[in-house]
């Protein structure tokens, strides 16, 4: 039995916002009745204006790892190449599952301390004189690391390769926290989910399709049924869709889209950004160190920390959950103990930032893990820059 | 704008009911700490005692559209030979996805007035000396004609035959609304969907297997990722997920669970073969047929009702949504615009079915339907029969 | 453990609607702090809208029984003389309340079979040529019988008489169900509350106040606090509250009159007296009789039902909740055991109304009271006369 | 538009769980009906745990208002002198109300700097030799200054001044967050209400009466209905009420009663006792002065903070507001614009309170008040000695 509210600060799912569950919590209507398109119409066209983008968008009823297998089941063919890199643990496993899929990922491997590398990517399409390459695929905000590929440079290398691949981009964790633009940036298919900045809880999943991707889609060779772009278009065009939908997170995505617009999306990335800020300023403090090495790479919405050699991340986390009531994430594979992953992300303010970081500040101490005071403060100043302005002023 | 609460008489989605939608109204939780291995086991052995099996149950964030595509995917190869029976519109669906995904579906036809034939299942098995027929699939209960196949005597019928298939059963429409023994009855891999029995919003799909599905599933050739039982069967095992599961709809699931076997699943059934009994007392009343002709074949959950020839069936929804603000269910693909259909499942008691079966009475009158006032009437009195020892006592 | 949802068809509380429940369903809010502003104002000025009033109205945290008081003690003096008038239950109830206040109520006596009648009032008026009467007090819908009282009558009556007492209404079942026009209709202190007409749960009470009766408040002598409309005055005028409001059912307030302006208020008392035509209709069909003999002053939100001589009302009423789960208004005093109450109030549609009266027919048979099947059927055929014109037209 | 929760540290209403406010949004039942008597109950007795008494205590449909009222019209008649302690403002307004209801109130005047001086109280009542004061009321928690009242003590000045008037408590911001025990101190009538300590929204409050009370109120010459414990005490002994409760509060003050027992009420005052040491270890740090200056009466719940000379509470509460989103409790009446008051009481946890003093200690900044830095590292210490003795055998 614990007081007060859970401090959910794992990168995702993020905190949901009372608007949000309030918005699923009504009956469940008719999803072939006429009320329905409405709702139908409202989902698939506001996710357009999240993804930026005027083509299409799909929205499935599954999780994140579901828009990922309907990103290549749609558009690839049994044996296709794809080039995926790999900057940390969803890359992988993204390219685990291409493999499942019967696919043949080539991987550009690297030690999970930075985004992708847009040069890399362009030498080696340039060095597929033949093009068996047919997509791309990278992570845009790699959630085990905290670090961001630079999509809109990773299309300028592809077309400086003069190379016609596909571009998939996994938002998963990025979409609606982190600038991002499909169409602007030339993506061909953005994978996302609904559990992150979109604030919802898990269970839809995206698609946003660039009419090349649409067009290629129609001679791809992987079989697929669940996933089918073609089969969701038709009822898509008047609202509805072709098997039944989960009507109550589509409630919530509403509310969602509508919270976003209301806040303006410039907005909610740049209170990301601050927030991203003022916690690397406390991890400074603390004098430990952010997994990912290059500055502009490091993500806005998550925050990897390394934890001094010889001690557990793993435990550190545990005793903050016990004494704090906050949800840290964990190291994943080859981070595995090393690091833990401070989320802020989605519904996120200020003070549930400091909250936050009091926790990380007061567990390092419990954990007996080697800081030095000071984190929460560093934040305080980072965060107070915003006023100084109207201080001067005042 | 109407007053009082919509009528949602469709056969599913059903009624969500209050103690389900506010058991989801809780702030999502870290799916990988400590407290969620209790929310994850209590779904994963709840789901057990509802399909009545001791072996394994995998849970999907998805629609039972993709349950459909789990169960082939896991268990068959490309090109293998599946038996399916046409038993209406989700049969043919069925049917039509495992053509889509590379399979060879042999499609037993029939009128859509009956449940699927055990003895014709049998024919065919026995004409198949090679065993090319890897796969027999059948829908427990027909949603678009309210007709119910008897699976135990379809595994009567593959065992007379000798036949090795694999048993298959969707139980999307009749799962914890009409009795099932997945492990009594002998099937190998049972498909349902959250929306119906189970009372919860769609968004979640199960498939209940079988050892012998789960060994058979180790060979199979079609490529799979996202439904991969052999990915869920670990994680699963310390109630953790493979990939983010959709976590408020597990609340709402183990919630349930809960009421299923607080009202006791016995008496569950028993609630609607009365409503179906009295439903169909209010359709013979009113001088209509119901689509089923084999009165053993009559669906528990939802009677699909004929409209006179010359006569739509769709005007008539239509008029009753607009007048009475209940939606029914239409008529789909073969029976389209010839059969309206009234849904009587999942959280449903006496006075909603008295209410509902109102309202189509009066829709009937106002969309000028031939028929005989009466039918609410002949309702009353099946219904009240279950109290008539307790009258004739007093 | 019962299944579906319990038809609450007392005469109030009524079934509150899912969307003032999840209205109710946020975090209260700083009742000091300037964005309460808009939520108090709203109320406030919202429920002059549902009075029809352009003068004050106060909200109490409190059940309807402490505007009874609130009304009272702001305009009376210890020993002062009120008329009222025994409509039933209630009104005797509130002349209690008045003797436990130190008030002298002259109670004009009633068989409890009809509305105050103003011929009655006038006399009695007109006989006080010392006005020491300073209020007449009637209810406007009596909840125990369903009798409506002409409250515009009253205040013609009164005028005939040439009375300066003020004119107090009780509107605690009747305001937003039945039409009420505190301005046009002269009454100087109407008294509600929030769980009938307003669809909310319990807990908020209300006073409309006069002009005349807010001057006559400045010298009244009776001792007041909590429900002085003096220290109320103040913070309303900005939006707040002298004490603590409840918050909660404020946001739920909100929504209400939101809902009830969406439906339009003429609307709603238009499908009352339709419900409650239907309703009659059936009980004449059971071959009953209705407890109010006037027939215009028939409730349109309730009907009180005779039940025969040496039959128990309350036994049929137990027999009804435990056979179909619905809750019916129980005789109250002079009418003890002798009558049920139907309640079709607020939130409410025909189809709630046909399972309503279908509860009601099978109990009457469960219950052992004579009685003559088709009621429902009788109700249905009123309820469509609504639809005569479309049909006819189609 | 804000992003992420409202922090809401006034000193009540406090934060609602969202177990409190999903139990409340459950469909109203009929108060009247069979199954309401466990819940009326269920609440009556629950509240005795609360209170710590074996006798009665009696649940208002109102603000703590009304219960301060209620205490006086049951025990009182017209001039009795009253013996009442100005501890702040809360205090003065209580007193007002003894004056409106035509009492005599005697009042201790203090500096509003420390709870009510229990020495003082005995040297009045030694002083009144004719025993006019009937009645002792004093503020457990003012909620206007954060002092505590020695209530057990106040008991024992009493009984060594041999006088025989009754004691009366106000725990509207105390119960269940500091420690109270109705019966072990000797109280009377204790008061309270639904929105602190309880963790509901406002609408409900409370009286615990003695047995002696309860005797004395036979006799008490102070008009009263609504207010009237003998009314209450019939139906309530059954579980009941004598007018419509506010059913859906009620249904929220169980799970609130669950909740306090299932953290233990010792807990839950050790909570609040941390709590407010690391409070007030911040406000030592930023240089600043907490109101109440005897230490042993600062409160567990709020910690009242002057600003310096010459700056502005209230600005620097509406800097903290418009930049952190964080409402803060204003000075009232004598320390108007003086001081702030910050609420750590309710369903609140470590972080939430370290996201509160972060809060202040930016807006101190933002506000331009003279502080120094390091008042939320300094909380960060206090909070962490609770895991010392695990740290040092770790």
């Amino acid at each position: 039995m614990t007081a007060g509210r859970h401090f959910l600060q794992i990168p995702g799912p993020s905190n949901v916002p009372d608007r949000i569950l309030r918005a699923m919590d009504y009956p469940t209507m008719d999803h072939r009745g006429p009320a329905f398109a409405d709702v139908g119409r409202k989902a698939l066209e506001g996710m357009k204006s999240i993804f930026k983008t005027e083509s299409r968008v799909v929205i499935y009823p599954s999780s994140g790892t579901g828009a990922w297998e309907a990103a290549l089941v749609n558009t690839l063919s049994p044996g296709d190449t794809v080039l995926m890199y790999e900057t940390g643990h969803f890359a992988t496993l993204w390219k685990s599952l291409a493999q499942k899929l019967d696919l043949n990922p080539v991987f550009i491997e690297s030690d999970w301390r930075a985004g992708a590398d847009p040069a890399a990517i362009e030498e080696r399409l340039r060095a597929d004189k033949g093009h068996e390459i047919k997509a791309v695929c990278v992570v845009h905000n790699e959630t085990s690391t905290g670090s961001v590929t630079p999509v809109a440079d990773v299309r300028r290398a592809m077309d400086a390769a003069g190379h016609p691949a596909l571009l998939m981009a996994d938002t998963i964790s990025s979409l609606a926290s982190v600038e991002f633009k499909h169409d602007d940036w030339g993506v061909d298919v953005t994978v996302s989910g609904s559990q992150k900045g979109l604030m919802l809880p898990p269970g839809l999943s995206f698609n946003a399709i660039s009419d090349k991707a649409m067009k290629v889609s129609e001679a791809a060779g992987l079989k697929r049924a669940y996933w089918s772009w073609a089969d969701m278009a038709g009822p898509n065009d008047t609202g509805y869709f072709p098997y039944t939908p989960a009507t109550n997170l589509l409630y919530g995505l509403n509310e969602a889209i509508d919270m976003l617009h209301e806040e303006g999306l410039d907005n909610v990335f740049a209170r990301h950004q601050r927030h991203a800020a003022a916690t690397r300023a406390a991890v400074k403090a603390w004098g430990l160190e952010v997994l990912c090495q290059v500055p502009e790479h490091r993500s806005p919405v998550l925050t990897a920390v390394m934890v001094p050699e010889g001690h557990s991340a793993d435990n550190f986390r545990a005793v903050t959950l016990r004494n704090y009531d906050m949800s840290l994430g964990n190291g994943l594979s080859k981070v595995a103990d090393r690091v833990f992953r401070i989320g802020h992300l989605g519904d996120f303010n200020d003070l549930m930032l400091c909250g936050t970081l009091s926790g990380v500040e007061m567990g390092l101490r419990d954990a007996g893990i080697p800081y030095r005071a000071g984190g929460v403060q560093a934040a305080l100043e980072v965060l107070g820059q915003k006023f100084d302005a109207a201080r001067a002023a005042a």
